[in-house]
C-alpha cells in the first residue's frame, strides 16, 4: 500500500490545521495498515504517531506501516496526548470522531487549543480509491460471485433460508474472505419485500422470489451484490417487476460516469420504476460508496450533492418491494473508471438465469 | 417474548421521566421484536408508538408488537416528534442514543423540554435476561459448539485459517444461525498472540496454536466461544501456558455466582495468571456481558463495580499472548443461575481434546 498519511498532512496543512487525531478504527486501517490501534496522531513535520492499548499491541507493532507505534495505558492516555500535542504547539486540532467528554477531557489539558470536527478531510480521500484499493476490492467482488455460484446449486424449492446462506457463506469464507462484509439477506416469498432480511428457517415455495444480499470481507474491504431469484416459471407480474427492476439498474449503470450527479443517476434509475408504477414501492436510494466500510460516501441518492469521480466505488441497487408479497433487488458494486462504469460484482442478472 | 415495554414504563415513571425516546436497534428489537424501526416513543398511559422509514415499513408491520407502526418521511419526523411529546405534555424527556445535532433541532421545537441520556434504565433490563432470551441464547451456544465440532475435523497440519473458518461458518449457518455474531478469529502461530487476529489465509504448522474465537447470532442474539487447539504435542512451555490459562477459566466460572464483585471475578483469574509468570501477558478483562450485542454490560474486568446477579450472561475467556510466538485463549458464555454458573457454550477444553 502507498504511504497515504502523506497526502493527509497535505491536507491538515491545506486546511490551517496544526494536527489532526484519527480515531476511527477503518480510518486508523487505511493509513497504518493495521487492524489494531486506537488513536492516530498526526503533526505535519513529525513522525505520524499511533497509539495502541495493550489489547493491540502486539498485530499493531507488526502490521503498522508510516508511523511509529506507541502503546499506552488507560489512566496516561489523555495526558500523553496532551503532550505530544503541546509539545507540536498544536493549536488547531481536527480529528474525525472523538466523544465531548473525551474532548472536554482533553481540552482541559490544552486549553489553548480548538478542536474541530473534519471527517470530510479522510472521507475526500477515502472515497477515491486508488490502485492497491481496486486490486483488493476486485477481488472482494469475485468472492461474491463465487458465493453466488455456490448458492445457486443449492436453491430449490423445500430449502431453507439457512441452508442457502450457509452455502454462500462456505464458498465466500474457503475462498478467501475473512467475514461477511455485513449480515446476509437471503428473503423469500413475502420476506423478499423487507430490503433487510436476514435470514430465517423459512421453506423457498413456488412462485417465492428469493433476494439473496450478500457480501466479502477481503483484507479489510467489502463487496455487495444482490440478486433475486425466482422459483418456478414467473407469472405476468413478476415478469414485469423483474425486468423493470433490470432496466432501472443497467439505465443507471450507464450513467455511472465521472462527473455525472449522484442525485441524476438516482433519478434516472426512479423514473424507470415510477414510469411502470412501482414508484412508491422503490423505498430506498439507489446506492452507496463502498470501500472498508460498507456504507460510504459518496451517496447516490436524491439527497446527495456530490459527483461521481474516477476511483469512487458505489452500490447500484433499484428494488420493488410489495408487503405481503414480495420483493426484487439487483445490485452490483461498480467502479467508476476513465473508461466508465466497470462491475467488480458481475453475477448473470438476467430473468432466465434467475429462474429455478 | 414478554412485553418488556411494560417494564421500561415503570422506570420512566420511578425517574420522573415523562417520555422516554429508545433509538439504538438492538433497544428497538429488544421491546418491539422488529428489526426495522428508527424511534420507540414511550410516553406512560399512552400507546408507545414505532417511527419507522419508508425502508423498515413493510418488517415493522409485520414484526413488530406491544406498540404502534407509524411511517415518518425524513422531512416530517422531527415534527412530527414534537408533536408526540406536546401532545403528552412532556417536559423531562430521557433518550438511550441521539445525536447533539439532533436534540438541538428536536429541542428547537420543544423549547420546555429537557432532555436527558440514560442507558442504564434500558441496560439494567437487558443485562438481566427472561426466560424468552435463555430459550434463545442457550440455542446461540450450541450453535457454537457445532461449529467447533464441524471445524474439529478440519483441523490439520498445511490447512488455511480460512478453511477452517469456513467450516464452521457452514455448520452454523446450516444450523440455524443468522449470521456470525462478530468477526471471527482463526489465529495460528504467531497470530494466535493477537486477541483479534480475523482470518487470514496462513497454513497450520506443527507446534502452532490456533486460536478459534467464533460466534453465533440467532433470533438476533449472540454467542462467544473460544478454544486454542494445538497442533502436534506441545513442548513444556506450551502445556503449562495452556493449563495456566485453563485454570484461570475454571476458577473464574466457579466464582460467577448471584452477588460476586465481578472485579473480583476477574482478580481470580488474574492471580493464576500472574503466578505462573504471565500477567503482563494477560492483556484484557476476563469477561464482558453478551446479549442482542456481543458487547454489553455487565463487563467483567478491574474497573467494574457491578455484582452479578441471576439472569447475566458474561463471558469467561482469560488468555495469554505471548508476541512472536503465539497465544492461548479460553472461553464460554456463561449464565448466572440461582443454582450457579451454567455454560450456554460448552465443547471440550481440556489440552488433550485440543492437540491434533
Amino acid at each position: 500500500m502507498p504511504n497515504r498519511i502523506n497526502i493527509l498532512v497535505d491536507k491538515i496543512v491545506e486546511q490551517q490545521l496544526d494536527a489532526f487525531i484519527v480515531s476511527r478504527s477503518p480510518n486508523i486501517r487505511y493509513f497504518t495498515n493495521s487492524i489494531g490501534g486506537s488513536y492516530l496522531v498526526v503533526v505535519p513535520g513529525e513522525n505520524p504517531l499511533l497509539l495502541v492499548s495493550a489489547l493491540d499491541e502486539n498485530v499493531a507493532r507488526d502490521q503498522a506501516r508510516f508511523c511509529i507505534v506507541e502503546n499506552f495505558t488507560p489512566s496516561g492516555l489523555l495526558n500523553r496526548l496532551a503532550e505530544i500535542l503541546r509539545g507540536g504547539h498544536c493549536r488547531n486540532i481536527g480529528f474525525d470522531d472523538l466523544s465531548l467528554q473525551f474532548l472536554e477531557r482533553l481540552g482541559k489539558r490544552i486549553p489553548e487549543a480548538v478542536f474541530t470536527q473534519n471527517q470530510e478531510i479522510i472521507w475526500g480521500q477515502r472515497k477515491v480509491k486508488d490502485v492497491a484499493e481496486i486490486r483488493i476490492m476486485t477481488e472482494a467482488g469475485r468472492l461474491t460471485d463465487l458465493a453466488l455460484e455456490a448458492l445457486r446449486e443449492e436453491l430449490s424449492v423445500g430449502v431453507t433460508e439457512h441452508q442457502i446462506a450457509a452455502k454462500a457463506s462456505f464458498a465466500m469464507m474457503r475462498g478467501g474472505a475473512e467475514a461477511h462484509a455485513f449480515e446476509f439477506t437471503v428473503g423469500s416469498g413475502p420476506r423478499s419485500a423487507y430490503p433487510h432480511a436476514s435470514v430465517s428457517d423459512r421453506k423457498i415455495a413456488r412462485g417465492d422470489f428469493v433476494v439473496v444480499d450478500i457480501g466479502a470481507l477481503y483484507k479489510g474491504y467489502c463487496s455487495d451484490i444482490t440478486r433475486t431469484f425466482v422459483a418456478g416459471k414467473p407469472d405476468a407480474t413478476k415478469t414485469r417487476i423483474y425486468e423493470t427492476v433490470h432496466r432501472s439498474h443497467d439505465a443507471a449503470y450507464d450513467e455511472m460516469k465521472i462527473g455525472a450527479s449522484c442525485k441524476e443517476v438516482d433519478t434516472v434509475s426512479r423514473r424507470i420504476i415510477e414510469e411502470a408504477g412501482y414508484g412508491a414501492q422503490y423505498i430506498h436510494s439507489l446506492g452507496h460508496g463502498v470501500g472498508l466500510e460498507i456504507h460510504e460516501p459518496p451517496s447516490v441518492s436524491q439527497r446527495s450533492t456530490e459527483m461521481l469521480e474516477a476511483g469512487n466505488v458505489v452500490s447500484d441497487e433499484p428494488g420493488i418491494y410489495i408487503h405481503g408479497d414480495g420483493g426484487v433487488r439487483i445490485e452490483d458494486t461498480v467502479l467508476i473508471t476513465v473508461r466508465g462504469p466497470r462491475r467488480l460484482t458481475d453475477f448473470p442478472r438476467g430473468l432466465m438465469d434467475s429462474v429455478f
